[in-house]
């Protein structure tokens, strides 16, 4: 099956819009063992449309186009890709009430270009899209299948994985999985050194690694005729991989760290406080971001002035005057006055120059200190970041959530 | 001039690299007033190279190729762009001796696959790779330019800049500029309708509008033969759109609304503190992300629990028992209490049901009360949000910021 994507925009053609939507499909194509062949970008030109659309439909058997399928009169794509296919639209009643709900729903005004949102040819099966406005369809014509898709990366990624998936999946005849384990605290070249024996193809069984946000990615990738063969053989491979890599995983496809650290807290029956400085209440933030965490996460305390620090968890003023507030100690009597102040078992706390400004020879920009008082004591790690203000701000919070899931485990 | 950018490789192709160089390279050229008219992307495949080559020839007349220039075998866009144009390569003596001297600084040893990266045809303008071992090449053949640069994003930006925009600009003639305004409170459609005169072509100045993270962008784009009158053209069109949407612009290009904020806070001298309930910390920390903040934002508070509203900001208890923890009287009381517990100027508070699970009849999920109390008053604005728990809880913050911002103007 050849595959082309073809992204409709001028904010893409002219880079003011990373495509990631081809870059998202491609991957999520993968997990059907499908790859696309091209992908194009073209801006919001009719000619340029019809003649890539006429274009793919010779050079592959599949088109995906992204984008154009909002209600301004710059939006073509489903009306180009019509008129190729010599098909009329009308407008379809129960897209139009869809549409009305939509804007019911958010007490916002429905203005007459949302219409032709709601126009497709009667041979269109039509998408529905749960995240905005402008539905997708796909249309099986001539041979050959096209697929429209919205442009924001949030409607396309749910309509795609929601409604092209299933579609799909009746087309391909192989099964394929894949698998990614997620590490954290390994550099990729020292991890890949690591699993050096493993990398690559062998077998119908494909290892690489790739770099993620802040994380090292392991994935593991299969196909097979038959899905039993298909499980074993990501099984065993699985297995070597967490014998070489145990202590710096950190969880597996779309699971994120935060939800791991929260369902040990609630497993443990451990409840969790804490008192933030660089981050800024990021840590709280991301914990709080896991459902059900109300259990664990009573509150938290962003300190970000000195006297603030003395006021809600009692560092003391000599500690400040001496080591400073960017400090070991800082950091120890943060996390456990947050811990004594609030009864919770655990207090977590940060404090550090996350910059761009306010490093000194001795305490340079990316230096962090990060405590965690448990019943058992209390621990406080040193951290010298390279990043910017905020990379090096999401980092501390994976840094300390890592931390505390070692801990927890 | 017709311009197609044409990324090589299958790390671009099946998704696991963004093709961030295509969207840098359509940005650096809207600096100089031109722009690709086809961004394609396709695998390391010699077949697939060469008619997606031959083609660019024929449809444009600039080719800017990026990647493939490698020293692996995988690595064929020089070979298979030379064999289009038959021209035949040999090892430039200089780049023989410029990639040892690369590896000698490192202290690497050059292995024989490293040669193939000194070849070119004689015919070739080469381009010195300052930041790795692959130099690039334009060619002029046939009445048409290609321009081979490498994969890497920091050798391929850094040989673009330095090498090719100045041979680009002795062939463009005119000036370009372009201003993003960013709106929020609008929905694209509503905004659309609001500036529909003005939206499209005329006079040389496109008005456009495109959906960001949270807000709508009006994109302002103009070309000129002189600077003076780009500016005037640029000017006069902005002033007209702040007449129709002033009231929802929250700033210009790169601006962030925090960064506004905090601005405004800074300039009057006023300071900030934070009690959050549903956000869990995020107000706090998207202030904190704004260099400088130290000044006007002391603390905040994440009262996840009814106990921690209770203790740090003096809810009542009867508030909680009669109405609840998500209702404008939680809300008002929480703004109230951190502006009286920390005796800040401002004091801004979250309650709400971010989801998923949590909502009833009454207080659907999505259900969010805001509280800003300030020295004139509180007031608490009533949301009803539609995203993920995610999405509910940075829209509250963008929500928060922007009537704070209003309110400070």
């Amino acid at each position: 099956m050849k595959i082309e994507i073809i992204a409709v925009g001028n904010e893409v053609l002219y880079g003011h819009t990373v495509n990631t939507n081809a870059s998202y499909l491609a991957r999520s194509m993968q997990k059907l063992g499908i790859s696309p062949m091209y992908m194009t970008v073209i801006g919001d030109d009719s000619d340029v449309i019809k003649e890539a659309v006429q274009l793919a439909m010779k050079r592959t058997d599949v088109i995906v186009l992204t984008g154009g399928l909002g209600p301004t009169p710059d939006d073509l794509t489903k009306e180009v890709v019509c008129e190729i296919l010599g098909l009329s639209m009308e407008i379809i009643p129960e897209e139009l009430e869809k549409l009305k709900q939509y804007f019911e729903k958010r007490e916002r005004a429905m203005t007459s270009n949302n219409q032709k949102q709601a126009a497709f040819p009667k041979e269109a099966y039509i998408l529905a899209n749960d995240c905005g406005t402008a539905p997708g369809c796909i249309l099986e014509q001539q041979g050959k299948t096209i697929i429209l898709l919205p442009g924001p990366p949030k409607e396309m990624k749910h309509m795609f994985d929601n409604y092209v998936i299933p579609f799909f999946k009746e087309k391909v005849s192989h099964y394929y999985e894949s698998i990614d384990i997620k590490c954290f605290g390994l550099g990729e070249s020292e991890l890949a050194t690591r699993i050096a024996p493993l990398l690559g193809d062998g077998e119908g069984v494909n290892v690489a690694t790739y770099v993620g946000k802040g994380e090292v990615i392991v994935r593991i990738a299969a196909y097979a005729t038959e899905q039993a063969v298909l499980t074993d053989k990501i099984d065993a491979m699985k297995e070597k991989i967490e014998q070489c890599l145990g202590p710096w995983i950190i969880g597996y496809n779309n699971e994120e760290l935060e939800e791991k650290v929260v369902s040990l807290l609630l497993k443990q029956h451990l409840t969790v406080a804490t008192v933030e400085s660089c981050t800024g209440g990021l840590i709280a933030a991301t914990l709080v971001n896991c459902g059900g965490v109300s259990i664990c996460f009573k509150e938290g305390i962003v300190t970000y002035s000195n006297e603030a620090k003395m006021k809600y968890v009692g560092v003391k003023k000599e500690t400040l005057d001496s080591v400073g507030a960017v400090s070991e100690e800082t950091a120890k009597q943060m996390a456990e006055g947050i811990r004594k102040a609030t009864g919770a078992d655990i207090g977590l706390s940060s404090t550090g120059i996350a910059g761009p400004g306010g490093g000194t020879p001795t305490k340079p920009v990316g230096l962090v200190y990060i405590g965690i008082a448990m019943p058992q004591g209390t621990e406080v790690f040193k951290l010298q970041l390279h990043g910017t203000r905020q990379e090096n701000r999401e980092r501390t919070v994976k840094e300390i959530l890592f931390r505390l899931y070692k801990k927890l485990q």
